[in-house]
C-alpha cells in the first residue's frame, strides 16, 4: 500500500496549482475503539501547574488563558454555558504541519504508486505519469482539472469502510519526507495542550478543515482526542447501496462540500448548528471561520498560527503555495485576532523535538 | 406570525401528495441556553425503580432493557464502549406525532397565512390560494411542484438566525388541531423515557429525520434533551454573506440533502461518521437507517413504532399518506427488528394524558 515518496526528491517545485486545489473529501468509518487521550492532569487548587507548558509566557498565552477564565467564570458577566463552548480548529497548518505539501496530497501521490499496477495507462497519462516519475512540474502543469482527476482516482470508487482502511494503513506506515516521522507525529504540541485545556474547561473541540473529512476521522480521535462526530471537512457524495445483500456507502466522484473559506461557516452550521465562541486557523482559508466566530456578540476568541520558524518547522505566509496567509494577517488587528508567532510563543513545536 | 389553522377544518382530505413530499430543511441557530432535561434518577442499587414506567411489562420492553444491559456490561462479550453507543431516532411518528399532517407542513401553511399580506398574488395562485382558503384538495392537486414552491416560499430567503426566530415563535404559539396543545406536547412519553435511559447508560442520542434540520434544532434540546449538533435532517443550501459588514448565512431554494430513506444512512455518515448500534423509526422512510444499523456485526437494536391506537393517538400503517409502514413491517421479523404496538406496549402516549 505504501510507496516511496519520490515526489519529494525534486525541489523547488511549482506547487502553486497543487496547493490551490481544495483537498477533497475522504472515507471513514472508524478505528477500533480507543480512549481519547486524557486531558492534562491539574490538581484542583494548584495554579502552579502550567496547563500550557509548551507556550512561552508571552502576551499570547496570557490572552488565551484570560479568555478561558472569563467565559468559564460563573460569576462573571462574560460567562458562557458549557454547551455553548464550541471551539473550532483548522487542521493543516494549525494542528499539524502542511509542508512541503498538504499531507493529504502526499497520501494521494502514494495512492497513485499503490494503484499504478492496476492502471497501466497511467504510465503515459498526466498527472499520473508525473507522480510516478517524481516529475511534479508535470503534475502541476496538468492544472486544476488534472488534479481533480488525481484526487478522484485516488479517493473515490470504494466504500467508506474500504477508504477508512486505506487511510489507516497509510497513516500507520507513511513517513514525512523531511523529519522521517509518521505524519501523526507532525502535530503541534502547544495545540495539543490547548485542545486538552479547552476540553477540561468544558469546551467541545471540533476540527474544521479544508481536508477531506474521511481522511481525518480514522485517526483524529487517537491523535487529537477528537471523535469522528466532531470532525468537519470537505466531502464527496456517498450513496447507499446493497452489495450481496449488505449495505455499503459508496464514495462518488462528486465534491459535495468544499470546507474552505466561506465553506467553513457553512460546514460548521450544517454539522454543529451553533456558532463557535473560539476559532483557530493559520491561513486565509480560515478567514471566514474566524470572522463568523468573532463577529457574534459576547467575548470571542480568534487566533492565527503564524509560521515563523524555519528551523524547527517552516516559515511562510504571503505568497506561499501552501497555507497562504495575507488578508487574515493584515486584518487580524482590526478583528482583535491573536497572532501566534511560533518562534517566539512556542518553546516546543513537535512532541518528538523534546523539551 | 401565527394564523388560524383553517386548513384542518376540511376533512377527509387527499394528503397523499402532501405526505409524499419530503420535508425540506429549515433554519437554526439556537435557543437561549437551557439545560437539557436531567435523565431519570436511578438509585445505584435499586432495580425496583422502573426506568421506563410508561412501557407495559411486555416482551418489547424486556427486549429493550436486555439490549441495553448487554451492550453496557463490561464483563460481557457484547460490550460496546461508550463512545460507540450511538442511537438514532426518527422524529415524525417516532418521537412526536405526524397526524393529520407532518407538523412542519402545518408550520408551512401557517407561514403562508402570515406572509400573505406581502404576497397579494397568492390570492390567485396555487397552492397558496388553496392554503389561504382552506381548500387542501387544490393544494394537493398542485402536485409536487406546487408543494416544493410552497415549502420554498415559506422556508428560504431569510438568514439562519431569522428562520430560527420564526420557528421558535411558531413552536411557542401554534397548537395542534385535534388536541389543542402546543406541538411540543405531542411527544411520546415512552420515547422520552427511552431517550433519557439511553443517555444515562452512556449513549449519544441523535435525531435523524426527514424533516428540516433547522425546523427541529431550535426546540429539540428543550423538548428531547438533544442538542443542535445531534440533530440530523433535510437541509437547504446556505451561503455565507456579509450584510452591512456582519456575516450571515442565507437560506437558498436548493434542497441540498433529503434525509429520508437511503438519505438517512448518508446523513448519519456525514454528521456522525460512526455507524449507530441502535435505531428507532416508524415508517418505510426509516427502512435503510434500520438496515444500515442492524446489519453491522455485534449486538444491534432496530425498533419500529407501530401506530395502533386510534383512541389515544392514531392508527395507521399500510397506504397511509403520512408515515406509511409497509415494507419495514413486512421485513421486521427477518431483520430481528422490534415492533412496538403502541396500544399494547405503552400505558401512556402523550405526557398530558396523565397516568
Amino acid at each position: 500500500m505504501r510507496c516511496k515518496p519520490t515526489v519529494f526528491d525534486h525541489s523547488p517545485i511549482a506547487f502553486t496549482v497543487l496547493a490551490g486545489f481544495a483537498l477533497l473529501a475522504v472515507a471513514c468509518d472508524r478505528e477500533p475503539a480507543r480512549a481519547p487521550p486524557e486531558p492534562e492532569e491539574r490538581a484542583a487548587s494548584a495554579p502552579a501547574l502550567d496547563p500550557l507548558p509548551s507556550w512561552n509566557d508571552t502576551s499570547t498565552k496570557r490572552a488565551i488563558l484570560d479568555f478561558i477564565e472569563r467565559v468559564t467564570d460563573e460569576d462573571g458577566t462574560e460567562f458562557v454555558p458549557a454547551d455553548e463552548r464550541i471551539a473550532t480548529f483548522d487542521n493543516d497548518g494549525t494542528l499539524w504541519s502542511e509542508q512541503p505539501v498538504y499531507n493529504q496530497l502526499a497520501f494521494a501521490f502514494d495512492r497513485v504508486h499503490a494503484l499504478a499496477p492496476q492502471h497501466p495507462e497511467w504510465q503515459q497519462q498526466q498527472p499520473f505519469k508525473g507522480v510516478l516519475e517524481g516529475d511534479l512540474e508535470s503534475v502541476a502543469a496538468s492544472g486544476e482539472r488534472g488534479l481533480v482527476g488525481l484526487m478522484m482516482a485516488t479517493h473515490v470508487g470504494n466504500t467508506t469502510d474500504e477508504f477508512a482502511g486505506v487511510v489507516t494503513d497509510w497513516i500507520n506506515s507513511a513517513r514525512h519526507p523531511r523529519f522521517d516521522r509518521p505524519y501523526t507525529d507532525m502535530v503541534y504540541k502547544p495545540m495539543l495542550e490547548l485542545l486538552a485545556l479547552l476540553r477540561e474547561r468544558g469546551f467541545e473541540t471540533y476540527v474544521v478543515s479544508g481536508g477531506g473529512v474521511e481522511f481525518m476521522r480514522p485517526w483524529a480521535e487517537r491523535v487529537y482526542g477528537i471523535p469522528p462526530e466532531q470532525v468537519i471537512g470537505s466531502r464527496v457524495r456517498v450513496e447507499y447501496q446493497l452489495r450481496d445483500g449488505a449495505p455499503v456507502l459508496l464514495r462518488l466522484p462528486d465534491a459535495e462540500h468544499v470546507d474552505d473559506g466561506p465553506g467553513k461557516p457553512v460546514g460548521i452550521h450544517q454539522q454543529i448548528g451553533r456558532r463557535p465562541i473560539a476559532a483557530f486557523g493559520n491561513s486565509d482559508g480560515d478567514f471566514e471561520m474566524l470572522e463568523w466566530t468573532t463577529s457574534a456578540p459576547g467575548l470571542r476568541l480568534g487566533m492565527i498560527v503564524h509560521h515563523t520558524d524555519a528551523e524547527r518547522e517552516w516559515a511562510y505566509d504571503r505568497g506561499s503555495p501552501v497555507g497562504a496567509l495575507e488578508r487574515a494577517l493584515d486584518e487580524a488587528p482590526a478583528h482583535g485576532w491573536l497572532v501566534v508567532d511560533m518562534k517566539r510563543d512556542w518553546n516546543m513545536i513537535f512532541p518528538f523535538q523534546g523539551g
